[in-house]
This record gives structure tokens, C-alpha cells and sequence, in this order.
């Protein structure tokens, strides 16, 4: 019997609470063809570990421990914030990958990241073309900040949404007991540079017009200073306090970031980071209100503890079809989420080409905003609302969820150059 | 058949993701004991609403209300930083005190929080003596910082221990897969301005020895910035990586916090609060390298979404114990949780006079601080364990916990006078 083709996959960018769980539908997969697929690899560090040929060998790993990838956060085998440059600008680094595929007889290729990564898959298929390489390539979306074209929704962005949700719930219900003789305005700050659907997340925690969040501040709608502090003292007026979510890409009308407003720590320098303090302190120059902020950062990404069923089911079947694809011999192409219906909430895999995907960002439409800039339409909140449905336990030991680390067993080196990055 | 004296309970400070657990243990034993207890009141925002005669008929909520506001966080009827003065400085607002009582023939007082109000509590019970009015008082020990001292721990520090040490086992999962070509150095912020309780509760994040969290700043630890930054450089050497929490209360050697180090906003006014980043910033001028830093602020204390099931059962329990000691006739105390065993971790209610428990605060033992001061020893870890023990899940609707909302009807005010506070 002949040697069967082996594939590669690869974790790529920012991390989420279920990138693991699309590792593990591929994993999964792969495991139940070994007549068509031989060894699956993991890349150490995403796409590093192919460039430096520092690959993993999932085969190693127990199907109790595949199993629990599903139910735990983050890059299991490592990823990378590393973007291949264009195919004429870094070509050394495409025909290097083409090389460590070869060597290894890769003819798989499983990409799971964000827009970057989907583009870097599609360049790869068009050099694996180019060099008369056959390989197949196929993208798995991922990324918190929902902002991929073509697929109703990303892998990672319901279950920071269930968390952001929750969390301004939590906290809203704590300022409400306090407001009366302490903090009246409460501030969170939340992920999405360029696009607001975490922000928007943050308006599901009101059940009722009226209930906190009372306002969000989303990157897309430059921040009007006068409408915003008004707003502020008209509700803490109105309801005694006041709950805000910010995106950390909020701008002002100039196009700067708030979070560079001019915070300067003891020795003059900009201190990065942070948009939650800003807000918070022009609400104390301007208003005189008690406040508290939080920023949740790396924890809404990472809270796999109370992530979305409805996130995880759909990342274990973003890598499951990319595989299901690949089979079928569908190259340069991605599996996307398919809202067949949203009451009740109907949803099937679809795919589309890579070329389609890549360096798109998907924004929140304009009808998902409320016309002051300050709030969620029921437009939005239909969109939004299936995607944090279910709850979806891990396992916990000792008070703590039980999380797996996997072995990530180097496979020996067949080459003998190294890759200067 | 004679009327039955009321009741009048009241949640004062903080809150926390189960403070209303100890007040559903209250509601719940007063219900049924209606040939004991008449009417039982509480106090819209915490004491205030005994001052200002603004008192809840906790009667007109069902008993579904009643039990929902075990999986409920936050001061359901409203807390209050509210700090009566010492007798003499202040009789008036006792005597105000009374004068609502008697008006309202409340003859036992349950009084929901930390240090401060367990002195008041003392103190109402040492004025119904003088003016001859007879009142019990009983405190109901609460505090995330679990500073109170004769009682083993305290209700709402479980829940946010079981909190921190999840967030910071999932942060480092993050910051792990990203190390390698992004973020090295993670910080947590956590709340306990004067004892480490909350901080030390991270280290459980690490299961074994060398893993995440690898430092841990105390606020009962000076800051000593080159050990500091020299144990940063030399982690992230060694394992790629460092995760950092800190205590929002750390100092330097001379005293000052080190959130108040000199960060200034564009006006150049002290930004107020936020160690993290100073921790962050820190790390970046000596060392360089990237990082990221989140504050969880009141999402911590309010995150009922992940309470300890051992910290809900001993809040409900402080509840009920309440209500049990008074119709003992027991006076001017407050139950405890007693320590029987720690594996197998067995607990009991105990019973502390509130003259011992007034004013005192429990900071960390020296022995459960590692001789560098950066970690917890075994025997932190032994106390810890049991307090984060089991899940006790809130109950879910389209995807975010159902938390309840009371209808808070008010009593009819009796008297004529106003309290001017």
C-alpha cells in the first residue's frame, strides 16, 4: 500500500476560547481517514514551525487529550502574530514552506486564523501551482473580532461575546447596588480595533430599553465628547448610574486613538494602552462622578470557562468540513457559517473561495447602530443573540477548569538548512 | 394572638457575587418562622434606608424572587458606604436608628458586611441597651478581601478567589501561545487594597510548580523594583513567557501606592487608580518587552457566573445562622465559618461576639508568602483549595445568566420627621 500524504496545521494570530476546538475537529477528522491522510502536524508557533520546519506530531498526542483541546482556550500547539509578505516581495519564504512541505510529503495545508492568514493560505496554493507542487489548501476562519467576509459569523467571536455580555451584566448589576453613595459610572473596556461587534456584544446584556449598557462606544462612530458626557449625565440623572462599554479602537473625530490621548507616566512617556481610564477620567474633570473601569484584555479572549455552545459547536465544524474539503479535493477555499434562519436559529457550513476572503474587514453595518451612535438596533440584536446561546462547561479539578497541555512532540528534522526569519 | 416583632436586614459596602445568598439564607429562615418574626424589612441602600425611614417590605417578593437571589450577585436592596461614627461623635444617627425601629416595632437587626459594619452593628446593639430598647443585632460576616478576623473565611472571597485563579490560568494559556512572536508579559490587576487575599488566589492558577502565575504582588509586600524586574527577565528566559497579578493596593518602600506613581492625563491631572499599567510600563522601560495588562475591577466581585459553590453554600448558610442566633436570643455577634478540616475540607457555623470582631483586619500570614515574596507557600495553598471547591451555575436565559431584579415595594413611611444625613 502506498504512503499516505500527510497534512499540516496551524494555529495563526490572536488566540480565542475555541480556536482549540476547530484543532480538534480537524485532528478528529483526519484521525477517522488514515487511508487518505497519514501524519497530521501541527506547526509550532503557527507558520513558524513550518518556516523552521519545527513541526509537532499530533499523532503522539492520546485521543483523550485531542478530545479535550475542544474545552480549552488558547493555541494548544502555539501561534503567531507573523504575516507572510506578498509572493514578489518574500518569495524565499513561500518556496521555503513549499520546500518543508515536501520534505515531510505534506499535501495538506490547514490554516485557522483571521484575514492575514486566509490571504497567506491562498498565496500558498497559488505557488504550491506555480512550483507544480500539489497541495491543497484550506483556511479555517478564527478570529474574536468578527470581521471576516462571507461567513455570517467567526469562530471565537460568540464566545467573547456570551463573556463581554455577561461581564457588563455582572458589573451593571453591582454599580446599581452601589450608585447611591458610591460609583455612579462604570466603565469596560473591550476588544475590536477597527470593528464593533465586541462592543455590541456588551448591549445584550440589557434585557429591556432602558437597562444598562447606556452606552457603547463603538471604533466605527468617531467619539463626540460633548453628546457622550450629556448622555453620561442624563442617565445618571435619570437611572442614579451610569454603564459604558468601550472599544479600545474608539477615535476621536481627528482619527486618533483615544487610548494615545496624551497619558503620560512619571518619566513623560505615552502610556499605551488603556481607553477604559480615558473615558473614565474626562467623566470625572467634566461630571464629578465616582467611577470604576475594567479592562478585560487577554481574559475576554481567553474565558473558555463560559464560552458560547454555539461558538464551540461552530469551530469544532469549521475544522471538521476544512477537512471534509480537503478530501474532496476543494483547493483554496474556506468553510463558512451559514445562517439559514435566526428564530428559530438554523445555521449549515458553506464555503467560498480564498481569493474571496482575504484582506477584507467586515464592519458593523451602519441599521446594527442605533442613530445617536450609542446603542444596538433589534436588527443587531437578532444578528447577535443566537451567537452566545448555550452553555458549554469544561471539565473543572480543584476549583479550577481542567485544561490540557498537550505533549507537542518535535518530528525530526529532514532538512538540513535552517530559515532565517 | 400578640403581633410579632419585624425584622430589618441591610447589605453595606462592596458588594459581591454572593452577599445576596446570605440574604435569601435570611429571608428564607425568617419565612419560616412566622410565629417569631412578622415582617421582614430591608434597608434600600444599606443602612441609609433605616436612617432615612426607606425600608423594602421583602414580604411582597415571591418565594421564586427569594430563591433567585442565591444565583444572584450584587446588594439586591441597594449597599451603601455608609460609615456611622462612633457613638459620641455621632448619637444622633443611633438614636435615629431606634427611633425607626421602634416605629416600626423592628426588634432584630441583620447586618450584611465587613469590618466597618460589624462595629456598627456592635454599637446599635450598645444603644438599644442605653435606651432601653430592646434590639438584637446580628452581623453577617461579608468581604471579598476576607480581612475579617475569628472567622475562617469570609462569604464573596471564595467566588472571586475561584475567579482571579481561573482568569489567570486562562491568560497565561493566551500568553503562551502568543510568546513567541508577541506578547511576553502579562499583569493581572486584582482588587484587596490592604491584604493579599485575592492576590494570592491567583497562584492557584499554577497546578505545579514553575508554571503561571510566576509572580505575585502583595500589597503586604514593598515593592522592590530591581528583584522585580530581574525575576521578570530571568522568567520569561526561561519558560518564554511571565504572568504577572498585582494587588490594585501594592506600595513602594516609602508607602505611596503605586497607582498613584506619577501617571498624568493630557490635563495633567493624576490619573487616578490602575497598577497594572504602571506594572506594564515598567516592564516595557527596563526590559522591553511587549505586553499586555488587564483589570478586572468589579468583574471579579460580581461574578456570580463563576462562583464557588463552597462560598455560595457558606454565604447562605451565614444567612441563616443569622436569623437562627437571634431567636436564640443571642446578641451583638456574628456566625462564622469554622475550619473542622482541610482535606477533606469540613466546615462549620460558628458564633463570635461583635466587640472581637469590630475594627480588626486579617491580612496574609508571612508563612503563606514564599521567603522571595513573589509567590504562595504550600501551606496558602492548603487554605485556598477548599474555598474555590464546586461550580454553582446560575440558571441561563438567551444566553446570559437570569439574574433577578426584586420589586422592592416600599414600607409606608411612619414618621414625620426627615433625617437630614
Amino acid at each position: 500500500m502506498a504512503k499516505k500524504p500527510n497534512a499540516f496545521y496551524a494555529q495563526s494570530g490572536g488566540v480565542t476560547a475555541v480556536i482549540n476546538a476547530s484543532a480538534c475537529g480537524v485532528i478528529e477528522t483526519a484521525r477517522k481517514v488514515p487511508d487518505r491522510i497519514g501524519k497530521l502536524f501541527a506547526g509550532r508557533h503557527g507558520i513558524l514551525g513550518a518556516l523552521q520546519e519545527d513541526l509537532i506530531d499530533t499523532g503522539k498526542e492520546s485521543a483523550e487529550a485531542i478530545r479535550a483541546l475542544r474545552h480549552t482556550p488558547a493555541g494548544a500547539f502555539g501561534s503567531a502574530r507573523y504575516k507572510l509578505k506578498g509572493l514578489d516581495e518574500n518569495r524565499a519564504e513561500y518556496e521555503r514552506l513549499i520546500e518543508v512541505f515536501k520534505a515531510h510529503d505534506i499535501r495538506y495545508f490547514f490554516y485557522n486564523g483571521g484575514g492575514d492568514s486566509q490571504d497567506t493560505a491562498h498565496k500558498v496554493s497559488l505557488i504550491g501551482e506555480q512550483l507544480d507542487y500539489p497541495i491543497i489548501c484550506v483556511g479555517i476562519p478564527k478570529t474574536v473580532d468578527n470581521d471576516l467576509p462571507l461567513t455570517d459569523c467567526c469562530p471565537g467571536f460568540g464566545s467573547v461575546a456570551k463573556y463581554v455580555a455577561t461581564s457588563t451584566r455582572e458589573a451593571a448589576f453591582d454599580v446599581a447596588s452601589m450608585a447611591r453613595t458610591s460609583t455612579k459610572v462604570f466603565v469596560l473596556e473591550v476588544m475590536g480595533r477597527h470593528a464593533g461587534w465586541i462592543t455590541a456584544a456588551c448591549g445584550l446584556a440589557a434585557d429591556k430599553p432602558g437597562q444598562a449598557p447606556h452606552i457603547l462606544l463603538f471604533p466605527e462612530i468617531p467619539f463626540q465628547q460633548a453628546a457622550f458626557l450629556q448622555r453620561v449625565q442624563q442617565t445618571v440623572e435619570e437611572k442614579g448610574y451610569c454603564v459604558i462599554a468601550v472599544s479600545e479602537g474608539l477615535r476621536s473625530p481627528d482619527g486618533q486613538f483615544l487610548s494615545d490621548s496624551g497619558l503620560r507616566d512619571a518619566f513623560g512617556h505615552a502610556q499605551l494602552g488603556g481607553v477604559a481610564p480615558v473615558i473614565a477620567n474626562l467623566v470625572r474633570e467634566h461630571l464629578g462622578y465616582k467611577y470604576h473601569w475594567a479592562v478585560a484584555d487577554y481574559l475576554q479572549r481567553a474565558a473558555r470557562h463560559i464560552a458560547s455552545k454555539t461558538d464551540v459547536a461552530q469551530a469544532y465544524a469549521m475544522g471538521k468540513a476544512a477537512v471534509q474539503f480537503a478530501l474532496k479535493g476543494h483547493n483554496a477555499v474556506m468553510p463558512t457559517i451559514v445562517r439559514e434562519s435566526s428564530k428559530p436559529y438554523r445555521w449549515s457550513v458553506g464555503m467560498v473561495p480564498l481569493s474571496e476572503v482575504a484582506n477584507q474587514e467586515k464592519m458593523l453595518p451602519s441599521d446594527f447602530i442605533t442613530p445617536d451612535g450609542f446603542g444596538i438596533t433589534p436588527k443587531c440584536r437578532r444578528y447577535l443573540e443566537p451567537l452566545i446561546a448555550g452553555e458549554d462547561y469544561p471539565p473543572y479539578k480543584k476549583g479550577l477548569p481542567d485544561y490540557v497541555t498537550l505533549k507537542n512532540s518535535a518530528v525530526p528534522k529532514k532538512l538540513k538548512s535552517e530559515f532565517k526569519m
